[in-house]
Formats: C-alpha cells, structure tokens, sequence
C-alpha cells in the first residue's frame, strides 16, 4: 500500500510503499477513501509536536471502507460497509478525562494518509445516514472537540450567546453548525473579512474582525449582558478581552494555543465574576457516538476546503499554512 | 451609638458617636456583640479596594442581639433573639452569579464595626444551634466563601484529594473543617511551619511549606494520581504549578489573587488535561442557609485567633496584617 510518510530528520513528506497491515485480536482494516488534515499534522510537520516527528504516517481523520476484521467474538460491523474512524484511542472509563493510555490517531501510531489503517475495532463507526464519505473524513477530530467543547463541557443552551473564535478552523466550524442547530445566537471572529462575511451568510448574528482594535467594544455593544460562552483555541494575548466579553457566571471552554501563552488577567475580574475556565481536548467514545447522532438528527454536513490526491499532500499543508481555508481540507486516497 | 469610623483620607480609624439607626420596611437592626475581620477590610483600610475608602464604617462579620425591626407583613425573627449576619446583599437570582445590585455589606453600606447596624431582614439567621455568638461572628464571609468555593464550585467529595493553599485565612480554615467533615482527604500548604504542625494535629494528611522549592515535588510525591481540587485565593507565580499539581479532570476554585495575576501556564498543559479553573466569591442566599445547616450537622466551631475590644480596632487590623492569625481575629462590641 501506499502511505504518506514524515521521513527524518528532514521533516519531508514522501509517498512510500507499505505492507497492508494484518487485523490482530479486536481490530480492524479499513481502506481508506478520504483523509482530512488537522493542526496536529501541521505542528508534527514542523516538529512543533511533543512527542514523534519523524518516520510517521500521520492523519487523523478518515472514512472509507471496511476490509478486514481480526479475530472477534461478535461485531456490530460489515465487511464493505462505509464507515468513519474515531481518532481518540484509549481514551477509558472516565468522562472528565482521557487515561494514561489515550493517544490520538496519527501520532505515533500509523495514521490516515495511508491507503490502508489498522484501527482497533471499537473506534470504527457506519458513516452517519446523510453523509457522504468525503463529508465523513471532515467530521471525527474536529467535530468531536467541538461537541465535547460546546455541549459537554460549556453547557451550551438554545437562545444562549456563544461567541467562536477564529472562525476558519474545522473545530470552529462544526462548532458554529451545532450551535446554530440547537439554537444558539453564534456570533464568531475573524482576522479575515471573507470569513466574516461567509459565517453571517450562514446565520452568524455578527462577526468581529479581532485585528481590529475597537472590536472588543462592538462586541460589548452588541452583546451588553456578555457572553454565555466563548470557544477559543489561540489563547495568547487576546484572553483578557475574552474574559471581560463574558457574561457573570459564563464560561471561556478552550482546546488550543496557537497564540501562545495567555497573557495574565487581574485575578479579580475572574473571580468576581464567577467565571468557567473550562480546557478541554478531543472527547471520549460516548462523545463520538453523540456526535454522529447530532449530525444525523440535524443533517448537518461539515464543510469542505479544498480536495489534494494524496501525491499532492504537502500543496494541501502549505493550504493549511496560509490560514485561507474555511472548513477541512482533505485528501483523496482511494 | 459608637461605630469604628475609617475616615479620609488619612486612612485613620476612629471612634465616633452616631445616630443609632431607624429600620425602615423589610429591615432590621441588630445589637452588634462580635464582629470579625476580613482582608476586604484591610484593603479597604490601605485604599486597595475597588470602590470606596474612606468615611466608612467597615466590617462584613457579625453576631449579636436582633433588636427591633421594620415595617413587615411577617416574619420569622423574634425580637431579642441571637443572630448573625448574611453579609451577601441582594445577591439576585440567579444561583451562578451575583446580579448587578450586589454589594458587600461594610463597603460602601455601613458595617458591623459598630454598636447596632441595619440590614435587610432577610440577611438576618438564627445563630447556628451549639454555636456562641462569638463563634457566629467567625463563621458569615469566610464560611460563605469556603462553602461555595469547595461544593457548589468545586463539587467535593468524600474521599477526594484536596489542596488548600495559604491555610491560615479564614476561608482556608473553615473549607479546611468543612472538607474533612465530609472525609475528603485535605492537605494544606503555608509559609510557616507551626500553621503546618497545627493543621496536620487537627487531621491535614500532609502540609506543605511553599516557601521550599521542592514543595512541589514533595506533593506529587505525596498524591501521585493528582488533586481532585485545589482551593486558593493567592493566585501569582505560582498558579502553574498548581495547575501541574492537579489530577486530569481537576478543578482550581479561586477567590483572590493577594499574590497579583498569575504567572501564565502554557495552554496545552490545561486543555490536555481537562482542567476547570472556577472563579467564585461570596456566595447566594441558598447558600449561605447550607452553610448554616451544614455547620449545624457537623457541629463544627470556627476557629477563633484573637479577641480585641472595638477601640483597639487598629491593633486587630496589624494583627491581620502580620500573617501571624490561624482563624478569624474578632471584635467584641457590647
């Protein structure tokens, strides 16, 4: 098979020959159709991962066919049937947090830019009703620390104001889909006026352009009361402003920090405030398979970027780095 | 009557005669005996505190004799009765914060450092059965504080693991007799070693000294899967560590910041492991009768640190301000 791979030490991708992987005890084959990127590829790229970053087939996301099946006692799976991949591995029994154990897909473990994957059987899923199997590679990684950072962890009600940051991230946008699905008044931020315009067309109540100095006052203007929730995954210097644009006992849910550390607010204006600082990262099985049942219920589909044959996956990560994108950017392997 | 006067704007506090007050519909007057000190008080005193410092009667805490009221359709006071002080005024509503009419009484209303006070009826409590108004003048604020910090917040559970950072404050002693009353398992940190001694005599599974720099490595040694909890009100440079200090899922409840704004962690060591950091301060009606009912259940006492008469006022205040106290430094009035 042919699979992607993170050679080292040079941090380059070429496509190489693999043996297909053989199912063990409890796992399963699926040939994969389409895979999507996630930051995670990029920063692995870039060496900027902890852990691995070289001699690594990376990828988390995909959809595909499934073609093989190890040794089972019983399985709620067909061979041949379309079927998507949840990327959080071993994430065990506790809903509040991953265990020791847990690691996503991709990373070290051989990952979705691949024709063939080996995962284990528990992770795999039918391709939600409605979805198409390109759709189907945009939604696990993305569309599962959204869930779990919107409904899990922020609480997040029909008629509550939630304010996304960042809009162009696949987190952010399946975000805003759900959000807007129960609901919610999803007013979102940009550093780009394109995306700005696009999320209104699709029912943001407003968009702020955060390059902007005054954006925190129409915010303010806009929302006088604050906040009920803030999703965010830049931290860095803009947290602060977040947390002033938070209503009394609202919730700041956070999954990245592209913008570095946060710079520090007065203690107070937290405290008194009641505020939720909520981190969060991925999301467990129960997660997963909420997820699909929210995308099936509201027939929702992720949104894509642009499509790169497999030979062309380092023009899809320069795609990626230029930050243009809205929604996910994918490969087609199969 | 004679009232602890903190005049401007020298900043000086004085005993000055006035007016008893006349309770008008729906208040109260209460025959002051005890009154407590709280670091509100000192900051208000050094013109730290937000909002007004001078030409007040300070004074949050405090018990004594229910003396006459005002007009009211019925009540369940009787006249002559022992009462303490819900210091939280006009909280609101809504149980996640206090809506915009809140204060705290003492700042800018006046306080209980003073002979009789008047407050609204329904910030009058029966003083807790078993407690002397002594120990009822100790328990209001800081018990209130502790309270919503350590279950509505930080929903602690017995067998928990526990960290209470700074254990001489009142809130840190009193969450400190709360938290094992209901077993969880509390260890406390402090700059001085006989605060340590004490605590671990009173039942601390192991205390700290945060002035040593492998304090944290002693606690990690210590609780090894992590807090379940930490409750502090110093924030500073030291909040990364205790953030390291946490297990997965954790939860840090603050409610000051007197070491100023934190030092900033780096956002991937909160989102990994799925931290809360909960802001809190004071605490709801609702609340403050659970505490109430809670020391009731238990019988536990307040700690008392020192008693001073109300015209030694300023010897209290260097009291508090020498870091020396464990448990409330208390006025006696009438």
């Amino acid at each position: 098979m042919i699979s992607a791979f993170l050679k080292g030490p040079n941090q380059e991708i070429i496509l190489q020959e693999f043996n297909k992987p053989v199912p063990g005890k409890g796992e399963a084959i699926v040939q994969i159709h389409y895979a999507a990127l996630n930051h995670r590829d990029l920063w692995t790229l870039k060496g900027q991962y902890r852990g691995s970053s070289e001699n690594l087939i990376l990828g988390s996301d995909g959809s595909g066919i499934l073609d093989s099946l190890g040794e089972t006692a019983q399985t709620r799976l067909e061979i041949g049937q379309e079927v998507i991949i949840n990327p959080s591995l071993n994430w065990g029994e506790n809903e509040n947090a991953q265990g020791p154990d847990f690691q996503i897909l991709g990373n070290p473990d051989p990952g979705t830019f691949s024709q063939y994957i080996k995962v284990p059987m528990d992770n795999i899923f039918p391709l939600p009703k409605g979805m198409s199997l390109m759709e189907g590679a945009a939604l696990p990684l993305a569309g599962l620390t959204a869930y779990r950072a919107l409904f899990t962890r922020g609480k997040l009600k029909k008629g509550q104001n939630l304010l996304i940051t960042g809009i162009g991230g696949g987190a952010a946008q399946l975000g805003f889909q759900m959000a807007k699905a129960i609901g919610a008044r999803v007013f979102i931020s940009s550093s780009k006026i394109s995306k700005i315009t696009e999320s209104i067309q699709e029912g943001a109540e407003e968009g702020f352009d955060y390059t902007q100095s005054d954006w925190v006052k129409n915010a303010q203007k806009s929302v006088p009361e604050g906040f009920d929730l803030i999703m965010d995954s830049a931290s860095g210097k803009g947290f602060p402003d977040l947390i002033d644009l938070l209503k009394p006992g609202g919730s700041f849910v956070f999954f990245g920090g592209t913008a570095g550390p946060w710079a520090s607010p007065i203690p107070a204006k937290i405290f008194w405030k009641q505020i939720n600082i909520l981190g969060t990262t991925m999301g467990s099985p129960k997660e997963f398979q909420e997820l699909i049942q929210f995308f099936e219920e509201y027939s929702l589909h992720p949104k894509i970027d642009q499509i790169f044959p497999l030979s062309n996956i380092n023009q899809a990560f320069r795609r990626m780095e230029s930050g243009e994108q809205t929604g996910k950017i994918l490969l087609k392997i199969h």
